[in-house]
């Protein structure tokens, strides 16, 4: 089986777009990977679109604007892990050598599909009955807490550190500073979880084009190589009171870094799936990047914070870059992509050489996470 | 890149189920697929669930029933080829070697979603102005009419001839046998399609479980070979006024006989996607089983019967099996399955040793299908 490696990104800001349809979001993202790639949409051999709640084939609409017909496109849906999901079937089509070049789009427009925020499926009956996201990952924050001595300070400082990123990305939905204490005093949304501790709900694209390796070498100076593409579904919590780590990440972590033939302290840049502030605490421990419990301790070092030894969600992450469900997944992949090549302008990292996305999605009862994926990325 | 054959197939009735909540139908269609190729839940190494309208990761919700965890799971939507497609993505894995066992799974509830319709999505601006799937299949049987001298009663013996074959399929929706003159006199839908030439909605779910070759005839004595997997997304439709035919079929079969090695000639029972009457007998012209605009005259001769030299859609087909739209492909891939098997009962085609399955779908303005697939299997 063959190497693959991204030879095009890109996306649009994300945010509040309600007025710009959503094949236009996506076709935006698609023509401007494109033009990153310098390639044409004959070029491409499959499309992979991943989304939720954008109605059906809307892959295909996107395709229709793009000016190409007869090429396979396939909509994928894993909740918020849709577009890594995506991917990671882009992935196995072009290490099979079936195809050689892929599109893999991720698109949301949730300000034009119903509330504008996320509403329990009908199947999801302790989402009905009110254990919604931030209720959950409030739970999660409040055990921590008292398992590992994690403060209020130290969670808020992970959306610190985000606006920071943030501030310094113009594709981030919100590019303002903000200060310990005006997260603190955000208004409560789950307890302990203030509303800067929450990703905001809103609208965008992104694209990543991926290759083969002998055809990227020849269509890029630097290719980035996905060194791993791993998913894994549907693990039972763990058993007893720990909700303080998510099963899933570990084990997709633990095969990541097995295939790719690295270990945590390789990783150069890391983006995951902070949808909330405690999220991204328990991300770090689960990835193998501190011991159980000193997640807390590690963002309040400023480890993962700019000239940190380990800088994490250098796009914001999903509370500031903004967290457009199915576009997010390519937008970790997007960053880390520009991280590797020295693109990431006022916010580079350094000269990194491997990067991983973590990114995860989907409730379902007595279960973790529905879907997650790592993919790791190297130059 | 290896073979890929089937060992396990089932699925439920085919019907109006609406107090079965959507993971009991897939579940069912699960253990009956596992049983019939005597596999355990354990033995499932990934999973591909297509479907429409069910809700976000129902794949992984169903999986969680079968008692099984971590097994990377796909939600996969292309509209009326959702399942076709999801067959395609796990015949992708096996055929590339990375997993070795693969879990497809179909699956619609209708009744309990909405009106129990299929709505036009927001996107679909012709299908919300009133170009829905009925008048859209008047026009092109007007027009095959006109244009090839096709009969009202040929068209209506598309219908005779399903509810011939769906009588003797005890999974099918409708059981009854109809007389010419009945499904001309049904209900007006569309201008020339009366109800009895329409599919109906429903509910139900098929499963089919892949395997690598060797594994595959470890598995079972009976393995049904993919010979090809091809799909197609999103042609433009011909040009001028020639609505008689669906140029995605037409490339997908080229490209589907080309890597199978064999013609229209070599096929011995064959499933078209009859969403209406004239689909069924467009779909025979296209997949090359008889000159265009003969489609008319091969179904009145009986050829596409019991008894006939191509017996078409021998499941009853969407008009009288029904068509759960996620569980439409898989569906066509069990029936297929037990004619190579010679498990059909008493709508056994002879001893068939080739079939062709043809799944299409997703409705865009200016185009063909959304996508659109052909699968040829042989034993």
């Amino acid at each position: 089986m063959g190497e693959v490696a991204i030879v095009g990104v890109a996306m649009t800001r994300f945010g509040k777009h309600p007025d710009v349809p959503v094949d236009n979001l996506a076709r935006e993202a698609c023509w401007a990977a494109l033009k990153d790639a310098e390639l044409t949409p004959r070029d491409i051999q499959a499309i992979y679109c991943g989304h939720v709640f954008q109605g059906r084939i809307v892959g295909q609409q996107v395709v229709k604007g793009l000016g190409i017909s007869g090429t396979p496109t396939f909509n994928v849906e894993n909740a918020c892990a849709s577009g890594s999901t995506a991917l990671h079937l882009a992935w196995t089509a072009v290490t099979a050598g079936m195809i050689d070049v892929a599109l893999v789009l991720g698109v949301e427009q949730l300000s034009s599909r119903g509330s504008g925020v996320i509403p329990p499926d009908q199947n999801d009956l302790e989402g009905l009955l009110g254990r919604t996201n931030p209720g959950t990952y409030a739970l999660m924050a409040r055990r921590h807490m008292y398992q590992y001595g994690t403060t209020a300070a130290q969670m808020a400082q992970v959306a610190v550190k985000a606006h920071q990123f943030g501030s310094l990305n113009p594709h981030a939905q919100y590019q303002n500073r903000v200060t310990l204490e005006e997260v603190l005093s955000s208004r409560m949304i789950a307890d302990p979880l203030t509303l800067l501790q929450c990703c905001p709900t809103g609208d965008g694209a992104a694209a990543v084009i991926i290759a083969g390796a002998e055809r990227a070498r020849r269509q890029t100076a630097k290719p980035i190589s996905i060194a791993a593409s791993v998913i894994v579904s549907g693990y039972p919590k763990t058993g007893g009171s720990d909700i303080t780590t998510h099963p899933s990440t570990k084990a997709a972590a633990q095969k990541a870094y097995e295939v790719a033939g690295i270990g945590p302290s390789d990783v150069s840049v890391v983006e995951v799936h902070d949808a909330f502030s405690i999220g991204e605490i328990v991300h770090l421990e689960d990835l193998g990047f501190c011991p159980k419990g000193q997640g807390g301790s590690l963002v309040a070092s400023g480890a993962t914070g700019p000239d940190g030894r380990l800088p994490t969600n250098t796009s914001g992450g999903l509370l500031t870059k903004g967290h457009p469900l199915g576009a997010t997944g390519p937008a970790q992949i997007v960053e880390l992509t520009w991280q590797l090549r020295g693109q990431a302008g006022a916010r580079q990292a350094g000269a990194p050489k491997v990067a991983l996305a973590h990114c995860m999605g989907g409730v379902i009862y007595g279960r973790d996470a529905g879907a997650c994926t790592i993919h790791i990325l190297h130059r």
